[in-house]
């Protein structure tokens, strides 16, 4: 078969003009980047404010595993199978990272033939959201260096200024650094360090915007430091959010593309699915909603963060209602929970697959917790058996959930009918979407429903200085805010080791950050990582474009 | 006088196909951003590789000052000039660095009446050049510094290491820094610092590059470290060019807008005139003399860093002939370099004019040397009184020079109508462009031509450490390269404070550094500032953008 990169460069595109059109926008509602990337303006939102909404359908996975799952492939399969079934269908998704891609993981536009594309161009710059990203933070960054140097008239303390840098690159070695040095005119010296600009809140707060004048006034909010006498420091302090707003004025778009079959791709933001909520922007959604009669959305990581976090902090903030739940597992991914040996996935094991399916039904119990009707889609690999396939079939159907075969990678969106089929039987069926928890519940609650009635832990630790914050927090009204559980996303514990559906453990949240500008509140458990590293062969090392514009190496 | 980004906003732009129309592109020749900003193909120089170059005009200035010559403004306004007059004329920049534009200088778009559009889009980022020039920089920079931090396999000396990271900010804290603390997995410590992207390397050799092949091969060239034995590590020993060419793919494209009166102006590029080159892509230049008559580009500076470098290191890159040259000054700058207050500048005074305009007169005769007509552009100011502006006519008209003046700040095109028939005039007389030194003579050599010619030094030294480096790089076949002076703009001589024409000094050069990757041997005197700091009240803390749009602050 063909790689990502052959298969994406051999494609034929329709002129995004022509999709625009499709989709019913006037030339003056996109602006075209290049012959096949465009953004959509927000006035749509606003032309279309009494069109009923589309369906929306959101594609999540069990605990991601290094056997991968294909969430993202399944996601753009499932929109061109329903655009074949003769529906209207967008798919949403989040925008790539370009640190992952010249690192390790590689790409997110999907794989084979279920791909979105521009592949290349949406993997590289695209059309420079993140980029944009990444100067407003770094300017807020700068603004506040350059107080503190210009003799600190907010008073700011060094010691407690939490707004870091970031760029979008794997860069272990700026995890940690100091900076200022040099001679007087070299700024303050003080510790400090980068994150991977998907884990900057500027990007979680623009995912949550519903508009450029909401997100200036999030940019206002943002907290970024503290002055001796503990008084929070914002952007708004430092006159930062008019700057930074500007530099986000073409950022705040959605972007339009397509897949492989043509069907209409929005793809909008990209905040971590750990720090950050996972999901691409709600303008994103809500515009695709208008234009479509089903909109397939992505959640980053499993179920247990993604769906719970789409459910709790997403779906409330946009004022969105799900229809339908696709649960993406493998056979292999399940093998291994059930304990079987990275190398040997190949082999049929019913006893491993049914040690490791608990993952999924555990998965599938959390979502009808939601009230959310749910199908699992069974991304097919050649190695998979009809034992295997029936022992996953079986144990889902106890549960009253359906299991579809996805064969979306080798076959495209044909290869996703039979399931395009179940998910629009689901729609038509009465959602009873409920979040977890409301604004009334208090920030502990939240934290400890989450982690007792999705994670199955026994309780709920806080650290001592998480003691202390959490006071702080709901003394400074912050109490009413969402949580975002940053956990680590291979188990549904906060140790990665824990691959199944791990039971008698309990959550430590070892420190809680208030997001005020994204919206929420941060618990932190175990070790996050903000800034990825690169691997001793990193990705960008196989990467060449040739004369004649032929990319080798991106995937 | 309404404000730039007022006029700007107010401009009526024609759509950018119609421009690339107008200049006999074909549709698949460009590629849209937006509906006015465009990139060229590179295959345009192909298609048109046998029809005759337009005039190349260079406009270039005296030394800068606090009072603000207007070269880009003239630049922009004689485009608009030689269009009205019935000519087709192309006006070529470089592109605006964002870091300025929010600390203190300001955009880089022209002023007034004579601006290029959209100048909120140019000012901001673009087409997102800049940003894929950050991230190839950044990812070399990554990439060695994971090989120091996976066991060292080529034997880099971290102390050796030469390879900053680059943002496009004002941001003084990071000039000096010691990354890599922190854990065993946090990568290796060492200082480091980081330069604003306009100082890459990378910026000077997509300037200086003649497609994305040569510019991949450039890439292999660049040296970022010396090993323990004291061998240069070049990017190619990383594995790095394919990447950074692949992320560079569409940045080496130049960008296609307007003026405010509809002229095509290709901005592309914008190397530091000190460390660098200070003129815009030969691949701009080369689309633009293919696609016009007269084509007029921009050199940083004053004449004796900008023009020098553009006769000696980019003509003879880009096998460019220059027809003619403007020389912008204003009476107030003239005023200032013959030692009159800069509060004062608005009073009548012939003596202080008198001492100053020798700058002037020193600049016309070194172009003089390099063979090419030059016409003086007196920028307009209604202080400038008639006694003033005589003087400055009598003491060009004893070197043969005309001057005419320029209104095209206030009055558009209308107002370089005089220049533009003057400089169309002197691409009638045959240009003897000569260069001031050859690929054969040696580097000191090179730097002795240009320090006593241009500079009028008495002579040059070269401290210990440089007279090594003259030795090492001579040895390891350097020495054709052209020579890249980094000097203050403000002087004729290396300290900035001497203007005028001074003399009775000499040029210390402190350290030579090969840019391999740029092609050429950086003279470094004086302090030179890499990463420029924010003022005590930033530009970014006045702009805003509206909810309806409207920009306030950008200038």
């Amino acid at each position: 078969m063909k790689s990502d990169i052959e298969i994406a460069q051999g494609a034929t595109l329709r002129p995004i003009g022509e999709i625009a059109a499709g989709l019913g926008l006037s030339e003056a509602e996109y602006s075209p980047y290049g012959h096949d990337k465009a953004k959509i303006s927000l006035s749509v939102l606003d032309r279309l404010a009494d069109r009923p909404d589309g369906r929306l359908v959101l594609c999540t996975a069990i605990n991601p595993t290094a056997a991968g799952e294909g969430k993202t492939t399944t996601n753009v399969g499932l929109s061109m199978a329903l655009n074949r079934l003769g529906h209207r269908a967008i798919t949403t998704l989040r925008e790539p990272s370009l640190g992952p891609s010249f690192g390790m993981k590689g790409g997110a536009a999907g794989g084979g033939h279920a791909q979105v594309v521009p592949m290349d161009d949406i993997n590289l710059h695209f059309t420079g959201d993140f980029h944009a990203i990444t100067s407003a933070h770094n300017l807020l960054a700068a603004l506040l260096d350059n107080s503190l140097h210009q003799g600190n008239p907010l008073g700011i303390n060094p010691k407690r200024v939490t707004w870091p840098r970031v760029l979008d690159m794997n860069d272990r070695a700026l995890r940690n650094v100091v900076i200022g040095l040099g001679k007087v005119g070299d700024g303050v010296v003080r510790e400090s360090g980068f994150e991977i600009t998907v884990a900057s809140e500027i990007m979680a707060a623009l995912c949550l915007a519903t508009g450029l004048e909401d997100l200036k006034e999030r940019f206002g909010r943002i907290v970024v430091a503290q002055t001796y006498d503990r008084r929070p420091v914002t952007a708004a302090d430092l006159g930062a959010p008019g700057a930074m707003a500007l530099l986000m004025k073409d950022a705040v778009r959605p972007n339009l593309v397509q897949t492989l079959e043509n069907t209409p791709a929005i793809i909008h933001g990209g905040p971590f699915a750990n720090i950050a909520h996972g999901n691409n922007s709600i303008l994103a959604t809500r515009t695709a909603l208008k234009l479509a009669d089903y909109v397939v959305t992505e959640a980053g990581f499993g179920a247990d963060l993604g769906a719970e976090k789409f459910f709790d902090i997403v779906c409330p903030a946009g004022g969105l209602t799900p229809s339908a739940v696709v649960l993406v597992a493998t056979v292999r991914a399940l093998k291994l929970n059930g304990g079987r040996d990275r190398k040997e996935l190949a082999e049929e094991d019913l006893d491993a697959l049914g040690r490791g399916v608990v993952n999924l039904e555990q998965h599938l119990e959390n979502l009808a917790l939601f009230g959310v009707p749910a199908v699992v889609a069974l991304n097919r690999f050649p190695t998979d058996t009809d034992a295997e396939l029936d022992l996953v079939r079986r144990r889902c159907a106890e549960l009253g959930v359906d299991v579809e075969l996805s064969e979306v990678f080798t076959r495209g969106g044909e290869g996703g009918e039979s399931l395009a089929r179940k998910v629009v039987e689901l729609c038509e069926q009465d959602s009873t979407f409920t979040p977890l928890y409301g604004p009334q519940d208090g920030v502990l609650e939240k934290i400890e429903r989450i982690a007792t009635r999705i994670y199955r832990a026994d309780g709920v630790d806080l650290t001592g200085p998480a003691r202390t914050q959490l006071a702080q927090l709901e003394a400074q009204g912050h109490g009413a805010l969402p949580v975002c559980m940053a956990k680590t996303q291979y188990s549904f514990s906060d140790d990665p080791a824990l691959l199944g559906a791990p039971r008698g453990f309990r959550i430590t949240v070892r420190e809680l950050v208030v997001n005020a500008g994204a919206g929420f509140v941060v618990a932190l458990t175990g070790d996050i990582m903000r800034m990825p590293g690169l691997p001793k062969v990193p990705a960008a090392v196989g990467m060449d474009i040739a004369g004649d514009g032929t990319i080798t190496g991106l995937s």
